[in-house]
Order: structure tokens, then sequence, then C-alpha cells
């Protein structure tokens, strides 16, 4: 939002377009040159950071409301986008009053006092969504509300608002456990990439080192990548094989339930 | 919901109790001898049936809301319940008319008709969770608003209300792809079990049969469950070994990735 008139009018209007108690909060993944990051987003007179989010549209389906918030804060679109959890258990997510104070301190920027009762401080649960992009293609725009956004290695992030470090952890778990269940690496690989540079992004997410006979072994077995006929050219005794992702196979094999029982 | 007056409490003062927008539904799978099913229950008045499920309580957090619904409509608590998935796609879900419509045959039972704009009318998200029980243990009690309830084989679910069989299907698969990355069978096997039993729950769950020799291995090797001294007589010439979760070392592999990198 660019306008305090646009403030204005989601402050006073927004429950007649959004549903109330329900946000998405999004944890989207950078990565690029071996590192993994997230995107954390400092809304105005906050000390902490906290994850990009928004709301679900009344005339919107959740996923349209996930790619639109998604777009929103990245300019990115067709991203590979999963939800992973619903977030309502938090001691921070109960208390009505924190999230009324917070949300004060923001819009005090446009000189606006929400009531007790005004739909932004009620109770709001927030469902979690995760997306990968190479960071490099990320445009981050700081606005009226926002004063700064920030790419935080995912080893080093720091307290966040409300109970976004939770949101972090469970979104890393999920992207960890679903390695080997989803096209992960779709939106971050070239079409046709080499073993080295799907190893190097499997390393970064899992946060540790692996054998790279084993890991390609597992790959192919499971069904989730193809090994072409081609070679990259990189050097005059340098050409390594070429491999694309398979996900129908692999979407395949996952409802019949084989890639699990490997 | 027992009586009339309680029903009525729930229809004109429910908006204060429970958070609108927002529903449960629990996808309960029912084992036994080798046979997965779903517990389905019919509303007064559907010719369809529907999954159980339930408003969350504004003063409750979501786990708790999941725990209590499932324990009204089985008798059954400190079950092995997981979260799995938001609804919020579907056009039937989208279509308030349909939902007006649904719930107004509910409520006819007790003489009224909601109106257009009344917080049950109103557009729900819903939240899956999946819990796996042994229907012998399982208690259902209709009542005044709820016709029957069934035990359905998965294989042989008929067409459910609203986007139900949707949430039935993403179900089972979220169960087979986390067979290997949770204590599925904690609620169901007995502390101790042999090889056969944990087997025949696995194959009912992936609906086909797999080789036992390298389902032992990979369970043992993943740290899913742990070989006991302990053997069970059950002939002269049978006694095979006893087998327990050891969810703990599963729990610290998961976080570490390692489950995964096998």
């Amino acid at each position: 939002m660019n306008t305090r008139q646009e403030v204005l009018d989601f402050v006073h209007n927004g429950h007649q377009h959004y549903l109330p108690h329900l946000s998405i909060d999004c944890v989207i993944f950078g990565y690029h040159a071996h590192q993994l990051k997230i995107l954390l987003i400092r809304h105005h007179g906050h000390e902490k950071w906290s994850l990009p989010g928004g709301y679900i549209a009344r005339n919107e389906t959740l996923t349209q409301s996930a790619h639109r918030i998604l777009a929103e804060k990245t300019q990115l679109s067709n991203l590979f986008l999963q939800q992973f959890y619903v977030f309502g258990d938090s001691a921070t997510r109960m208390n009505r009053i924190e999230t009324h104070d917070t949300h004060n301190t923001t819009y005090a920027k446009v000189g606006v006092a929400l009531g007790e009762n005004h739909w932004l401080s009620e109770r709001t649960l927030s469902i979690g969504y995760y997306a990968l992009v190479d960071y490099l293609n990320v445009v981050v725009t700081p606005d009226l509300l926002v004063d700064a956004y920030c790419w935080q290695e995912v080893t080093d992030v720091p307290a966040l608002d409300f109970d976004h470090n939770e949101i972090v952890q469970k979104a890393l778990m999920t992207l960890r456990a679903q390695l080997y269940q989803q096209p992960i690496g779709y939106n971050l690989l070239a079409e046709k990439f080499t073993l080295p540079e799907i190893h190097a992004l499997y390393e970064a997410i899992l946060g540790r080192q692996f054998d790279r006979r084993n890991f390609r072994k597992k790959l192919l077995t499971l069904g989730l990548i193809r090994q072409l006929e081609e070679r990259r050219k990189i050097g005059p005794h340098r050409s390594p094989y070429l491999y694309e992702f398979d996900p129908e196979n692999y979407q395949k094999a996952l409802e019949e339930g084989a890639v699990l029982a490997q």
C-alpha cells in the first residue's frame, strides 16, 4: 500500500473484502550459490522482523490468495507454492492485546488507532505457505507500511514477531521432509541441470553434506529426475551429463505409494 | 447436541463461542483385521454422508479444538492426530447458497431457518485432521442432528457432501506419504507387536502387498521401530520377535534430515 488513502481504506473497509480471523504467512526460501536464505520484512515502527503475509479475499480461492500475496511481495508468479500448516496454538497468537498493540504500532504511521474490536485486532490463525525462488530474481519494494526487506540465512534467523520463528522452523522441516516427495528445485534450477547443481541445492536445504553417488541413485530410483543423453561442456575434460525433473512420473509413483515402499 | 435448546443456543449464539469462517473436518481412519475404513456421519435430512467435524472455540487453541471434536465424535482422547491441509478452493466451498441450503436442511429438524447472513451460512474454510484408531474401540452415538454413523472401506467411499471426497483423498495421500515419517500405528498396534502385524497395517494403508523382509530392514534402518529380545509364543514352532516404536529416536533423525537422505 503506497498511499495513506489506500491504508485507510484497508483499515476501515478491509473486513468487507477479506475474511477475518485468517491470514497467510509466506516462508520464501531464496537459494543462490549454495546459500539458503529466507525473505523477512520489517513493518513501520517495529523492532522485530516478520514474515511477509496477507489476507484471504472473500471472492478468491485460498490458492489464489496465496499466489496473489506472493506476487505482491516478490513480483514473481507461477511459483511452486506449497501450503504446509495452520498456526493457531501459540500463546502470542491467542493473546489479542499483543496483536492489537502490534498492529497499532504499524498503523500509527497513518495516524490511525484501531479499536479493541477492530477486525485486525481479532484472534487470527495463519496458514503457512512456502516457496523456493532464486533470490536474484526477486524484486522487493518497501511501501508506506514496510520499512525494509532483507534476505536472512536460515541458520541465523533473529527473533521474529509473533510465532513467526515457529513458522520458519516448521517450513524448513516440511521442506526437508518433502525433498524426495515434491519436485523441489523446480523453480530454482535451470530446465536441464547437472548432478552437482541439484546436489548442492539439497545440501543447502538439509544443512549438511552427503555422498553424491548415493544421492544420484536415490533420485533416479524414485523417478524424480531422469538423465538425458545431452552433456554440458564446461571445460576441455569436463562435460557432465544433464538431468531434468520428471514431475508426472513422480506424481504417479507418489499416488501409488511406490516411492515410499522403496 | 441432544436437546432442541442446545441446538437453538448453538444456532443463535454460536458465533460468540466459535470463530466464523473456519471449521475442522476429521478423517478418522479405522483399522482392524487388515481392513482400513473411515468414519462417516449423516446429518438429519441429508442424503449424502459427510466427515465428522466442528468449529474452533474462541478460547481454545487449534489443537485443543481438534482433540475436543474428535473426542465428541469417538469418545477417544490422547490420539495421534495430525493436521494435514486447509481446504479453501473448491467451487462447492465458495458457493454460499449451497452451504446455506445444506445447513438449512439440517436445522429444519428444530424448526429453524438460517438467514442468508447467518454465521453458519458464511464462506467457511476447513482444516483437515486425520487420526488412526482401532475401530472396535470407537463408540458413536447419533444425536438430534445426526441420523447415523458408518465405517466405510477407504476403497469404496460414496459421493460425500461438499468437497469431503477431496478431503478423504488428500488425507489418504498424506498418510501414505508420512508412513515412514510419523509413528503411524502408534494408536493401533499394541505397545509390543510382531513384524506381520505392522506389515499388515502398512499393506492396508498402501492398498497393496509388498515384500516383508525389505520392509523390516527399512523400518529398522530408519530407526522407526526397534527389535526387542522378547518373543511372543503363538504356537509350538512359532514365536516371532516383538518390536516397539522408537518415536524419540525417530524424531531426532527427522529433524536432522538423516531419515531422508538414507
